[in-house]
């Protein structure tokens, strides 16, 4: 676990600048907890200034959780800059199934650029599979959360997903799934009350951001070190709630708080990623 | 007060989803809250998903706090789509009185859509009404907060405006005043504080969403339960942010965290809901 | 310092009207400081109604965080309204480097309004006044954070760039600067911490508009209280923060709380404020 240390400092060392695409419900604690990583966070989606942005950046991450017509064709065209650019880029597909302009714009990114990194729930990540690979019998009605007993397939679902993309796929969950088309890693931090709480999926969109934009070359590495990041703040942050007897919107600023004092060591010490 | 405890129980049973079309100000908070409540909140407001997503929902919440021409048209697609599957809608009509475009906005919603709640403060129900019946002699400058001196002519005028409406009326203020064509209720709860802090107003409309979404046929009891439940929440988080000597923007949080712990019983036993 | 008493007091006398057309990343930020202030936030960015918005209000905020080209427009056709109505208006130019459109932007803005406030970084002021007096030989590579060695040539620059603007400079750092064309304020308040959360600029925007809403004619006074404000209440935060063992996203909250709880003999008890 000893990589941890120097991906996480990496992010401090520099002002490691991350241009967002992004929906406007989370959109503020994407920010804190990009600060809060030791990031820095830049927003703006005017097609007219997303490439002169991006190519001040180390990465850019794409959230379509409230995208329209308009938004879509700025992140288009901030994703190709990036490619140009040889930038990281993440792609969140929130809530890809839940309309067919969702699965167009999920189906035009993914045409239009090459992203380094994907990342979603099971069945975000399902509605992405079945457009790239509907020939493959993807079936979004067994989607089901990734747990002990579906973790290998899973697992194995999101590997060909990686194949097919060529994009490190990371599925979150009870377990949270990271692989690229060799490697898979199970991580097993976070809690429960993570869901209770909008904006935990953005949130880790935002700090992979960050980790494969001061990591470049190493976007595995960077995924699963950003989700158990992630992961053990939540731990710390439900611990914390419960000493003080405290709520939800409570644990959501605990949980930023936690992103801002973790160091290598506590990280190491508590990330549970097991490769299989 | 018995019923409220079903009418709670009932978000929690099923994951209540809730479409929401509002303001870019306090959409988070309105996310937390239905979390936190136990429903699930969705936002998107692209024309062309907003029909699939409603259909998808038990409910839709429309807030025009920072509409714009683009998503007052997505507000009337979404609600006529509501209205043909028979689901029920909110809606919020934030500073109906500020411009002629809001009134306009309002206007066309109303024209277009039938409403199963509609939840405001007096101003903006007044501005409401003048749309509806000026041959009445609704005048906005007696506009006044309710409280125990006007409370009787108020509900007569929010009854007045159910009946116009078909909808069921919601006027808050000191005192929070919830209507039918037939019964009125003034309920007693909630801290003055409460409106030192954005989208108090917005949050007891996602609130309603979630109430009118999980308990559809029950509008009003939905409506009184939901009201109660945020005047409860906001006397529970002064009371901790007096215990804990925070401030303002502590006493938000302390407010949604309260939302998440409330169960049927605390509820009943706060609840100040009176008939008359 | 017996003059920030009255002029705190002054936003709390009266209900103090603020329309913003602001970004959408700190909006809420935005206006739960305004309240704690003892303003009354307004937002809406629709060019049909900013006007009439506008014309109910005290002041303006221009802040363009995530502005496109739609509410560029709005902001010009806000501008020109307060202008002809005599009401004070702050721009908050976030970013105006980042991007050719943003300069643009600045530059459509301060062409076609005339600011009372201009707040930014160093950085944001230098590309602004490189916009201005391209001839004056500004280096925008000579940017640099305000501190004791540079600070007073930094102060001829922001008078500079007052005199050009005839608006109120306000440059935010480790010490801040306030300006007009005449005398020229450091002020010594404030905590590191402030960089680490998002929107504390645009919140200072926010406080800025409220004071120039409150006390027409003198801007500058305003500003500086502001501003001080703005620092006390930063280190307050802190204080508390580290006395309860919180976090970043904690502190955040703890600075609009202090916002709230501040009156005038605190203010002037901690104010550092120098002219030179």
């Amino acid at each position: 676990m000893e990589f941890l240390r120097g991906l996480l400092e990496n992010i401090r060392k520099q002002t490691t600048l991350v241009h967002h695409l992004t929906n406007y419900v989370t959109v503020n604690d994407c920010a804190n907890i990009a600060l809060a990583c030791g990031g820095s966070p830049i927003m703006g989606d005017e097609i007219d200034e997303v490439e002169q942005i991006v190519s001040q950046c180390h990465s850019l991450v794409i959230n379509i959780g409230t995208a329209n017509s308009r938004t879509v064709a700025s992140m288009i065209q901030a994703g190709r800059c990036a490619n140009n650019l040889d930038l990281p880029i993440l792609l969140d597909p929130v809530g890809a199934g839940a309309s067919i302009f969702r699965k167009n714009a999920v189906a035009s990114l993914l045409q239009e650029v090459n992203f380094t990194v994907i990342k979603g729930n099971i069945s975000e990540m399902r509605t992405l599979a079945g457009e790239m690979m509907s020939t493959c019998g993807v079936d979004a009605s067994q989607a089901d959360l990734v747990n002990e007993s579906n973790l290998y397939s899973e697992g194995i679902f999101a590997r060909k997903l990686s194949v097919l993309t060529g994009a490190v796929i990371v599925i979150t969950g009870p377990i949270d799934i990271v692989t690229d088309s060799s490697q898979i890693f199970a991580i097993r931090n976070g809690h429960l009350q993570m869901s209770n709480v909008t904006g935990t999926g953005c949130m880790l969109g935002t700090l992979i951001g960050c980790f494969i934009g001061a990591n470049p070359g190493h976007p595995m590495e960077a995924s699963v070190a950003a989700t158990a990041l992630m992961g053990v703040c939540g731990e710390l942050a439900y611990e914390k709630m419960i000493q003080i007897d405290a709520g939800l919107n409570t644990f959501r600023s605990l949980l930023i708080d936690a992103v801002g004092k973790m160091d290598g060591q506590q990280l190491i010490s508590r990330a549970k990623i097991e490769s299989f």
